[in-house]
Order: structure tokens, then C-alpha cells, then sequence
């Protein structure tokens, strides 16, 4: 009746031969999903130093309108595909402690209706991926996880609680995993502490340092992290963006020099994406306050877009 | 059942006490609407200088969630007002005369729906002026217009055809209106020329410049100006945000000192709203990409506030 | 020994001549002290929206360094006065109400060792205004309340616990403070909600909205104030920036048109500060992570040194 | 006669040794020309989305003077190569069909004085490529494009007009080149659209991907696009920046990860400018005013120089 | 010719009834003067604290282009003025004492070749006042010096040199006036030392605080200060810009509170300008690097136009 | 006795198990010294062009905060490490020689207070190298001078005095070094002129371009280059930080592409600090007030951890 009007916001132009990424979300409805879900976690109080990562699950799911469904690497068009989009999760403002319980449980819940889902989780700090993972385990059984990440994250929770610095220590002194149960992969000089590598070391945990990627290769390291952990049955993946070169990824709050360049990140997702046990990924450490024109959640998006992408199927051109 | 999941963007903290003003908004159905209209034109390819005056529409919604309903000078709470948010209206992407006639035209379509409405439209840039008051006319005879402006904007139309400097032209020579129908408010030294000042005064267009706005005062000027406009029906206030001085706009393309204050706009909003005769108002050329942490969007804010404070009739505290 | 050597840091031009005002901090050793004490409390993360309020304290410790100690409006060099610098009170990663409650614990003990001193408290958001007062409180029987603020802060909590929209409120409910013993000064339009208007009418609260300042004058209202407190035996004055018009302090989380003007807040701290009873300040709400040249760090060294001018007493040039 | 006077911008140190590659332009006469023609066309309303690509020939003539003219690489300098520097086309502010229309026109007329030049078309956006071609080709028969892009822009033109999407579209439905004649290098994942690829297909269009690229190595696919051009008699190269990485041209509307660096398009630009047949360049969709630091722009004075440094003969040092 | 063709940067809109401030610029040839004279000098090495003063000659140019040559006030065009731009001076890089001589050299160089001119020097840092004021002084005899400035600029030579903090210590010590010859306006507290306020008291220099321009009202102070130089033979008036408060001029180093409005100052220039004996102005202390939008320099262009209004004379409109 | 209270700025989180970088540095106390020196050098008024240089010695030691002593890599922990930190050399205002002459008087004191200590400078512009390792020189012998430098620094002294372009002209033509006993690493395309490059060459320098770098090696180059070096005592590192791409270090003045990637570089730092002969390092050129997110400046914190790394002796882990 009115025909060149749309709803606020949506007056963008239209290209009939187009499809955006951001059109795969589809709001969830309470009862219907998709075999995808995405859920936005917004804390970042928990972090160390001063942090707007919780503004990240809105400024990555903004980047996937930058970008299309079709990728012609591989002939694959996700135009079919749909991502039930849990929207985010509420957080307490100042009761940090209750805002993780909350994701926990929120996790737990959605992820009981759709226990066969893929998930894939956008931080928030990385404080998130403790709660996150207790949430998504409940249903798994015994689980893996591979981190990409310049840091352990293995620091002690009696000098400033659950912070951004403790998640994965929280999930084995909590029992939810085993140190063998993960692999850390791009850890960086002047990053650690060498009490945390040692804590790591003796839990077990399997570390890959940023040289040794670029010894061994992103494909060496993939396949003996998949063999590393190949008891479990389920692998949950958390991409801390700073394990990249702060050229890559200049949004994240702890930048730094000598880390993994962009495509050999997404190369790796695109790897583990391929095996059917990699049913969860997480994307923490963006803080779009501080970014560059959303470079970050740019590469976010195509963090997701990569996984999707091989999760989707190969099909050919 | 999963209380503490909301939806992508809205899991923000609420304090059952507070009404945003952001929460008036109400989408419109395409059937039903309240006595408050808001519809956005974000087109800004037809400035002469470069702007993003199109991202305008969006800027002043959001600043509109930054400020609650309630006017504690006054004791009118706006909580209970509906706003139909119309949305926006699609622009062409190469053919800028295109979309000015898809303003005229759509805004003559949805007046003719609800006359009785008062009408807010969010530019976009001033060129849409032209269309957004011949489309809003038809339902109105004859009209009057107040302009709040450091600019005449009655350039010829043979140089660069139907620009951001031209509207009020535009509208004299289609004779939508005669120049005694347009008060032009705030007009300032080094920001006009001599022929466009002789052209509008032989067109009997009602000039205030700055300095008598500081000389007669805000409150003479607009019963003068209402005065001049007494034999109009409906008058229509076309809020050019350059009016300001750069320290209080300083999102607008064309900023410079020597301007009006806010706390002069804002009172001259509120003495114009309380006229039953003003019923539509426009905000133009805020380009929210050049302003500083959305200023000149948050005054926008004000200023749609400011009106329909007054409009909404005062009650006593 | 090496001449041109100095401290890191301190390297810089040194004319003879000029005092900074940043020489006047001394260290607290622990022991000594003079008769004006400041303190640091780096919390935002109690703000109900992103705050680096937290990095207040040093950002305004540093616009100190831009000014020099001599007012040449009245003749007062404050060269000769010592401020103690006690430093900044240690904040916990991940938990907010022990912070809030280490804030009070040491408020209180350095208060308790000094009762005599001025003191000058640089938040932070204004949340810390509650555990400042009620430790400051402790050793001075029936206190008075002076707020600048756009904002009532009388929020429930409910919703959303001990925030920066809530410390008048739990200085009220935890029997720090009558309703009467607290004035508000600045509040504004679209920045409150009725409800919390009314619960302070309620409680007795004191009122002045801008609009009054300007129609009343600041002297008037400061007058006015001190005699509503005028049988309390100490006065602090919390100072939100955000009382100030965006142009003037464009650094706040909140900012907002329709405000104050810097000479007024600060005609209005020169006018309290010749009160004996005003014996302590505290500036809230900077965030220097979004501030524009660090322009509200530096309207905050004005209040400091506009407060100090005063209580130096007043010598003829 | 006044020694230290210099024309105004232009006071700025001068080392006699050094000559700075802005130095290479001088002003078109109307009458004599250098074999190399510079030629600006400042458009980017076309644009789909926001840009101020219309600032880029400004900003890389400027970026000129952050450069010198000596290749220590290979011993070349260019101090004694002249660049006639046309000037800019003067677009029309808002009929965006006539601007295209003059620069068909202009660049016709110029390329047609002088038809045996090398040309450097400084955009703009993508959407000038159409008209510059149309009017370049006019003078030399069958022509190929290489176009380093990681986007096809062949859209259809229905939808939004000769936006940037389309400008090889144009060229090939409007006849100037067949598709054949066309090979893109640089597609990138996530965008593009099927629809568009395989019309690309469907017209002969050679295409690498950025995933080619880096398998076969930028020497085999330039040898390989030449010869693929190989019965062309004249080839001009389109450079859309954002074929590179968002790391290394941050200052594209369309920037994103996973794309070329800055060496592999600097290497491919010497390739191709050994090649006779190589008789024009243009360099597009720099935005400078999203950029940081004129970082883009300076990576495309280097393309030129690039070019230049090809074209002038290799001596020894 | 080629119709659509201009010089590199000057393909902009033009109106045709539009002139440009820009437009009245006219590089010098060496031989012909217009009546008024235009010289930057791009000197801020010599600023106590790090400043890029040097970039505002050509940033207040630009600025000029903001703005149109009719004055809607008094009906006075400037259109059929020139200035004639005498361009800037070649400051030395490594030599700050040299670049200054260089300044007296040339200023005193063109100002004998036209003794007769207006004269506009666009600074650079205060430090290039005294050189300027050393060159045109010689074709003067007794002079007085209007500063409009925070800031005495009396500081002693010893300790740092020919800074930005003593370019009127110098003209009295070195003879060139008598502090009596002196009139300081817009002084404020913070700002300056009590030695230095005493400093100048003893030289007889003229002193004005911005509480007293407040109280006594521009109009009163500048007649005053006229008086004040009753028996000069020529008036040279210096507007460093920090003498307006941090909101109305944010671009200057030394910003801060509490400063004038550029109402005021623009009034003040006004009024100066109607005096025959006021024959030159200088404005100094804006860094465009730190500026935001250019609004300082886009005040300055106000400056000079208003400057240049009253001296064209009041035409009837 | 209050126990949360600490130094104002140094309230920040403290894990019992973390050194960070900065907790090394040891303010010199006049008397005792580890072997390890570092010195700031806040020159830049003598660069070219406009740099904040001088900010670079703060901005650098605040970098080192960002990071930890505890290399993961090699197992190596620098936490008993001290660095004794001499602070920043107190520049002259306005006389440039006069800071230059301090800079080697200051650097000549101290180390011959502590001749056998490794030299940490850092910068300032490159001009400080010259007499900073005039200074450094003295206590021993014959020295070589490895520099990575985009450019030569080969500039003749007459046109500009002692600039940022000229340290190893000067340090030739004074006898300090031979040409032969310099090798400049990096060396690029455009950036250079080939006058100096010819100097350079006769006076015996040995020159490495970045395309060498890449061919060659990094390994080879360094071994090549201590070869070169083979009859020195004593080897001085000067890195210029425009050695690297400008995605790489976005805050140096003379940013461009092309350059080197920051792995690159740090491994060359590594392989040099092997060597005992290598006792001295400078990093100049980064301007932080131009910076992106201190990128530079934590590339800079690298270098010094990465040649700290390799000098306190390889542990296994
Ligand atoms: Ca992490
Ligand atoms: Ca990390
Ligand atoms: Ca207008
Ligand atoms: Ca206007
Ligand atoms: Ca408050
Ligand atoms: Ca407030
Ligand atoms: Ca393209
Ligand atoms: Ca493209
Ligand atoms: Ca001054
Ligand atoms: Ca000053
Ligand atoms: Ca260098
Ligand atoms: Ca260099």
C-alpha cells in the first residue's frame, strides 16, 4: 500500500540476487530451531582490565551484514541455511557472580531443547566460556575443547575470582573437563607466567605456541589436537581473537605483536569445522569500543561464515 | 521458560520504574496509528558537500533511548503517548530525483491515511524538505513554514539541481507555498549570499538572523513569526540543526560559531508545539558519522521531546 | 652528579616561576598529613552502562599538571598549600559489593586518622558516593547533602543492586542520611522518572531542577541550600559532571543538552567552599575513555582548585 | 626579494638532494602533455553503500608527497619523468548519470589529444571504471581488463542503477569489452553471490580467487592472465583496493579479512607494467575519510610509483 | 575545451551567485598589493608544550572556503575585496632562533613595501607575535598591542628561550614597547604566576581578567583599552585563541574552563575593527592536529571576515 | 594499616604469580646500577616533519605493563631481572643544538659510570642516534652500528641541520664512525634518494633493502652483517620503526607500505642479541600521539623483552 516504505533501519538497498549473512538469524520463537543456534553472552565486567567485549554479540552479528552467503572458494551458497538466533542473555548489573550463574543456566536450558544443535556462542570476555561450557557439557558427556589463545587462562581464582584470565581453570578445578580434555593453541611470549604453564603442564593440558604453529603448521597442529583429544565426544571450540597479530585483530583489550595472522585462524576453523565431533564454538575478546572500523567483529563474522561454511557440506560449483 | 534470554540486542538492564522514551516508538501495522506519526528519510547524496545525513534516522531513535518520558520541569510524563514509527523510506541508490519523488510521494500517502496526525520526519539532509512538505500539504491548504536555520536554502536550481541548498526555492516556485509563507530563524553572516537574501526579501519571505534573535529575544520572534503565519491552517517547523553554534551541534556538515544556543532551540520548540496550528516538524543534517559520542542526535532527541512535551498537554505534578 | 638527567616521566619544561597545580600532591607517607586530603576510587563497573570511570582519578590527577596554582581573579596563590595524596583504593576484579565495601572500610579509616581535613574524592561513577559518605559520615555526626546532577540517583535496587543510579537512595535506606538532609541541584528533563521524583518529595529531598537555576540564579539556590542544611554540622558536596551541559563536559556517560554552564557549577563550588561546613567534595561520572582533549578532567582540576581557592581564605593581591 | 616567502602550503623544507614524487605532476596546459596522463574523478555518491571515495584523488596526489622518486631496488629513478596531471572531472551534485556521462566524455576527449599516453585514473568509486573505459577504449580497439577486486561487480543493473556493483556489467552489456576480454583476480568468500559468478561464467570471465592466488602464486597468474589477453591490443588494469586485506588497505568502504597484502598487489603491478600492451591504470574505492593515517592512499601512491617505476626502464644503478 | 576539466582539487560545485572567502585570496606576484595583506607563519617548535600550530595557516585557508564573503547582518559583501596572500615564511628544522629572525626579516620585508596594508598574520604558536610585531612595528613608530589571551606570555627568557610563554616579555625588553603600550584581556586564574601577574603590573601593562569582561562587559573594555592606547600611532591586535573557554575553541594546546564565548570575542573584534588605527591582527595557538572538525580554525576564518566586514565599511543593505 | 589503599595509579589487580614487563624497570638512584641501563630521550622537535616522538620513552614503558617477564617460548623468565631505568634526559625549549649536546653529554656520564652495563635508548627521532652513541662511543672503541631504517639517514647537514634524516652523516662526518662500520638493514623503495644512497656507498656503508631481506633471509643477513662487523669491539643497535609496514607499526611519522612484517624484526633482534659483541639498542620514530592503540609502542615493549630474552642466557624450561 505504502510501497517504498520499510520498518526503521531496513531501508537498505536490495540486490534480488543477494543474500547477506545476517539474514540467515532467524529470532528464535520459543519453539521451533534450527539445527544452528547462536546465543549473545554481553558480560565483560569480569574482565581484568577495562573491557566493552559485551557489546561484541551486536557488533559481530552487525559485521555478518557486511558480508554474503556464497562462498566461491568452494561453490557453497549458505543461502539455505538457517541460524536460530536465542538472542542474548540478560545480565545482572552489579552482581557479577549471578550474571555467570545465569549463562550457565541459560546455556543449560537452551541447549537441553536442541541437545543435537550446534552452537555457536558470542562473548563477552572470555570469563564466559566457564559457564558456557558447564551449560553446553551437560549434555555431552566427556568433552574436548581447543582454545585459540595467546594466553592459558589458567590463573587462580583466589586473587580476583572468575575472571577473564581463569575460565579454563575454573572448568578442570570444577571437574567439568580434565586437563587432558583441552588444548591451548597460540600461546605467546610475554603473555604467561610461567607458574600458569607449569599448573598447565601438570593438569595435563596440551599447549602449542605461536612458533611452534609456524614450525609445525596449522594442519600439523589441527590433526594431533583432534587425536589428542580422540575419547571425547564432543569438541568445543574457543577463539579468544587476541591469539591473533594486533594488525589482525586490533579490537581485542590485550593486543600485542607475533601472533597468528588471519587466514591461518581461519584456516583452522575451516579444519576442525570439518570433523562431525566440533559441535561448538565460541568467539570472546572483542571489545568494539576500541576497534578499528569493526575489523574484529569483521573477522568474527567470518570465523562463523568458515565454520558454517563446512559444517553446510561441500557441494561442488 | 527461559527467563533470562532475550532478544538479540535488548538484553539490557531495566528498571521497572523508568520509562525510555525510545519505548514510544510503536511500528506501524499498516493499519492502525496514533495521533503521533514518525517517519525517517535518510537521504543525503543530494548535499553539496559530502554527508551521511542518511544515518540520521537511526542516530535519533537510539538517542531517544539514552532519555526517559518524563519531564520533571513540568510534571508531564509522555509514558502513555504512542508514536507510529512509520519507518524509513527506501532511497534509490543512483537516482536522487527518484528518490525525492518517492518522498513526496510516500508522505502524501501515509498524511492522506492519518491527516489528523502530528507528523515528525528524521532527515536526511534538507533537500527532503521539498518533497516531505508538498507531499504533507495536500492534506493541509495553506500552510506556513518556520525554518530554524543558519541558511536560506533558496539557491537557484540550475547549478547542481534539487541540492540540501535549495528546498524552500523549490517549494515557492512549484507553489506549494509563496515566500510570505516561510519565516526563515537564525540566519548568520558568511553562511548566505546577497542574491539569495534579495531574492527571498522579493519573495516576502519573514528573515530573523542571529543577532535579532539575541537582540528581540526567542520569545518575540516566534509570536511575530506566528503573527506573520496568521492566516495559514497548519504550519510546519523544519528543524535545520546548523542553526546551533558548533559547540552545540557539532554533528552538523555545515558547522561554524556565532550560532543559536540549545537552551534557545529548545525553548523556541516548546513556544512553537504549543500552537494547535504547528503540526509537523522535520530535523535535518545531523550526519551522525562526523559527530562527536552523538550530540547533535541526543539534542535531536530533545527536540522531538520538546515538542511533544507541549503537545501533550501540561498537567500538574 | 648528571644534570640533565630526571625521574621517567619528569623530564619537562620547569620555569622557575610557575607552580603546577600537580605539585601540590604529596604522597601520604603513612603519617603525616595536611589539612586536605584527596583520594582515588577507581570503580565503574557498579555504572548500569559501559563506564570508564575508573580511569577518573589519574586523568584528573593529571589535568592538575595544565594549571597553575595562582588565581589571578582574586590574588590567591595556592603554592603554599600541601594536598595529601592518599592515593587509590584497591577495587576487585569480579566483585562489586565488596569493592563498594572496601570503599567505605578505608574511607573510614582515613577519615577516622585525619577528621579534621577537607576531603576531595575523585571517582569513579556515582556509586561510590554512598560508602564514601556513610565511611566519611562516621565522624561527623548529622551531615548535609549538596548534589549537582541531571540525575535524581534514587533508583530502587532491586533491579539492579547498589548502581550508580542508586547511592542517594541506600543513603537514605541504610539511615545514613534523612531525605532532608539532601539537595538536588540541576535535575533535568527526559533524565528521570516520576516515580523516583516522588519517592525523594516523599523522603523530603530538596529540589531544584535547571530550569530553576536559571531562572533563580545559583546564588539564590546555593543560599537557600545552605539553610535547609542549616542545622547539620558537616556538608559534602557530590558533584555528578554530568550536571553540565554536553558542551561544557562532554566526557560523561550520560550526557545530555539543556544543562549547566561551567561558570555557573563553578560560581556555585566557589560559593559553597566559603562555607566552614563544606568540609569534603566528590566529582563522579568522567569517563576519560570517551572524553573529548580530556576537556571534563580538566573542568574537574577547575572544581578542585575553584574549591581550594576559597578555603585558602582570601588575601589581597 | 623576500628570501623566506614561499607560496602559501607550499613553506616546507626542501632538501636539495631529494625529489619528492608529487614533484612528477604538472598541471595540464591545454596544450602539451608527457606520455603519462594522470586524470581525477571524484564520484562516490554511486556508491551502494556510504563513501567518500570522492576525496581519493586528492588524498593519493597528496600521498605522492610522502614519497620520493628513487627506487633502491633497482636503481630507477623517476625525477625526470613528467605526469600531466589533468585535473578533476567536475561532477554534477545530484544527477549522478550525467556525472558518469562526463567523465565518458572527458576521458574520451583526453585520451583522443593524446591516444599514445599511459593512463592513471585516480577514483572514486568502482562505479568510474565504466564510463573512464568507455572512454579510453574509443582509441584502441580490443581491449582487456585486469581487475584486482575481490568482488565480481557484475550485478544487475536494475535494481540500483550504474552503482559500483556494475560496473563490468556495463561494460560488457553495453559492448565495449565481451567477457572474454576480462579477467578478475582476488575473489574473495562471502562476497559475491552465486548468481553474479555464474554470469560471469556464462560470459567468459576469467576469474582467480584469493585462495589461487596464493596456490599458484601471482607470477603464474599474471603470465596466465596475459596470455589469456593474448589478442588484445591494448590492456588496462582496475585496482579496487579491497582486494587487499583489511590489515593492509583499511581505508575501502568494503574492507574485510582473508584478502591480498600489500606486497603480492605491488608485485603483480610490476608485472603487468612490463608488458607494453599494460597502457592504463585507475586505482579505486579508497574512502580517505574513513582511513587511518592516509594509509591506504599512500599504498596507492606506491602502486603508481610501481607502475611508473616499471614503465620508465630498468637502468642500472 | 574540455569543458568538464579543472586543476587538480578544484573540481568542486560552484553557484554561480555564490563568492567563497576562499575566493578573495590572491597569492602576491611579487609586485601588486591589494590593501590588505595575508601572511602565515608556520612556526610551533617553539611551544613549551608539544603543539601542530604550524598547520594552521593553511587549515585557517581551508576554513575560509566554509563560508561566503556577505554579511546578512549589515548587508556588507566583501566579494569585491582581495587580500593579497603574501604566502607563508620557510621556518628552519632544526633551528628555532633562526626561523624567528627569519619572521622579523620578512614581515618587515613585505610591510615596507606596503606600509599602508591592513595586515593578517596566521600563526604558529604566540612565540611568532614577537618577531611580527618587531617587523611591522618599524614602519609604525609608537605602537600599542590588544591581546586577547589566558595567558600573560611574560615569562622570563632564561629558563627555556623564546617559548610561546614570552612573546611580550621580549617586545618590552627588547625596547620594542612599553609594557604601558600593553593590553592584556581574557586573563584567568590557573593560567598564569603571581610573578608574572607582578611582572607585568610593574611594566604598566593594561590588565583585564575574564571575570572582568564578564562584569564590565566587552563593549566597556575595549573602549577602555583604546583609551588606553590613546597616543599610539597604530594598534596591533593578537587573539590567542585559548583565551575562549575549552567548549567554543577546542583545538587549542592549552585549553581549558571557564574562558570566553565566541560571541563575545567576535563582538570584541568588531568593535576593535572600527578603530583606523587598529592596522593588524595576528591569530595564533590552534593545532588543527588536535582540533575537533576544524572548529578553531573555522572561528578563526570568523575572526578574520568580521575583522574585514567593519573594515570594508557599513554599506546599507 | 589501611590496607587497601595504594599509590595513586598503581591501585590495579595484582596476581601473586605474574611479573609484568614494567616491574623490571628500577629508578636509578644515583649510585647503584644493574647491567642492564635504560634512558629516555624525549627529542622530536628535530624531526622534518611534525612528530610526537618525544612521548615515545613514557608511552614505551607504560607498553611494557602490557605484558608479562615469562617467555613461554624458551622457557626463559625475566622476572629477576632488573633494569635499571636512568629516567629521560630534560630537553632545552627552544635551542635543538643544545638538547643534542646534553643528549651526549648525559649518555657519555652515565655510561661511563657503568661502562660494561647493556644501553636500552630509548627515543625521541632518530636524530638523538647520533649523539647518543657519541656519548656511548667513548667508553668503547672501535664500534659498528647496525641500523634498521627504511631510510638512509644519509642526509646532507647544510639544508636542515642535525634533523631525523641526518644521525649517520653525522656520525661519519665526525669521525665517530667510518662508513664501513655501518649496515643499514631494510632499506625501501620511494623512501630514499639516490644522492645519499651513492654517499652511503662510497663512504662504505653496507646496505641491505628490504626486497634482499626477503630473498635473502633475515638469518643470513644478520650472520652477513656481524660478519661486516667482525673487527668492531662493540656493535650498537639502532632500530627506526619504519623499518616495519605501516600495518605493522601504524605510529611512526614516515609510515608506508612495503616494509617489514614484526616477526621479521623480532626474530633479527633475537639472533643479534646473541652475540656478546652486541651491547647497545635504540628504537626511535614512533610518535604515539598518532599510534592506533599504542601498537607501536608494544612493539617496542617486544623488541626490549625479545633482546632482554636472548641476553639473560637460554634456560630450559
Ligand atoms: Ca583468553
Ligand atoms: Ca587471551
Ligand atoms: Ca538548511
Ligand atoms: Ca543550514
Ligand atoms: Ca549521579
Ligand atoms: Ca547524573
Ligand atoms: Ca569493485
Ligand atoms: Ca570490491
Ligand atoms: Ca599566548
Ligand atoms: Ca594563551
Ligand atoms: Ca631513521
Ligand atoms: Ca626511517
Amino acid at each position: 500500500m505504502v510501497p517504498y516504505l520499510k520498518e526503521a533501519g531496513k531501508a537498505i538497498f536490495q540486490d534480488r540476487y543477494v543474500t547477506k549473512a545476517n539474514e540467515l538469524l532467524v529470532p528464535w520463537d520459543g519453539k521451533h530451531a534450527s539445527s544452528i543456534g547462536l546465543i549473545g553472552v554481553p558480560l565483560s565486567k569480569s574482565s581484568i582490565s577495562h573491557s566493552g567485549a559485551a557489546f561484541a554479540p551486536q557488533a559481530i552479528r552487525q559485521a555478518l551484514s557486511f558480508y554474503t552467503t556464497y562462498s566461491i572458494e568452494t561453490g557453497i551458497d549458505l543461502a539455505d541455511i538457517a541460524i536460530t538466533d536465542y538472542g542474548d542473555i540478560v545480565m545482572h548489573p552489579t552482581d557479577i557472580a549471578k550474571s555467570q550463574k545465569r549463562i550457565a543456566e541459560t546455556v543449560g536450558q537452551v541447549v537441553a531443547l536442541h541437545p543435537e544443535s550446534l552452537w555457536i556462542t558470542l562473548g563477552g570476555d572470555h570469563s564466559i566460556t566457564c559457564p558456557v561450557v558447564s551449560g553446553w557439557q551437560k549434555q555431552k558427556g566427556k568433552i574436548g575443547i581447543i582454545q585459540f589463545d595467546a594466553h592459558h587462562d589458567l590463573r587462580n581464582l583466589e586473587d580476583g575470582g572468575p575472571t577473564n584470565g581463569t575460565p579454563f581453570r575454573r572448568l578442570i578445578e570444577t571437574g567439568v573437563i580434565d586437563g587432558s580434555q583441552l588444548v591451548q593453541i597460540g600461546l605467546r611470549d610475554f603473555a604467561n607466567s610461567r607458574a600458569y604453564t607449569e599448573y598447565g603442564k601438570q593438569r595435563g593440558v596440551t599447549m602449542y605456541t605461536i612458533e611452534e604453529v609456524y614450525r609445525l603448521g596449522i594442519e600439523t597442529i589441527i590433526e594431533e589436537s583432534m587425536k589428542t583429544l580422540a575419547d571425547v565426544t564432543a569438541v568445543y571450540v574457543s577463539v579468544d581473537m587476541d591469539v591473533l597479530d594486533q594488525a589482525f585483530a586490533p579490537g581485542c583489550p590485550a593486543i600485542g605483536p607475533g601472533g597468528m595472522d588471519s587466514r591461518t585462524l581461519l584456516h583452522a576453523i575451516s579444519l576442525l569445522a570439518r570433523d562431525d565431533k566440533v559441535q561448538a564454538i565460541d568467539i570472546v575478546e572483542i571489545d568494539p569500543t576500541i576497534d578499528f572500523r569493526q575489523m574484529t567483529s569483521r573477522l568474527a563474522a567470518w570465523v562463523i561464515l568458515q565454520f558454517l561454511k563446512e559444517k553446510s557440506g561441500r557441494q561442488p560449483d
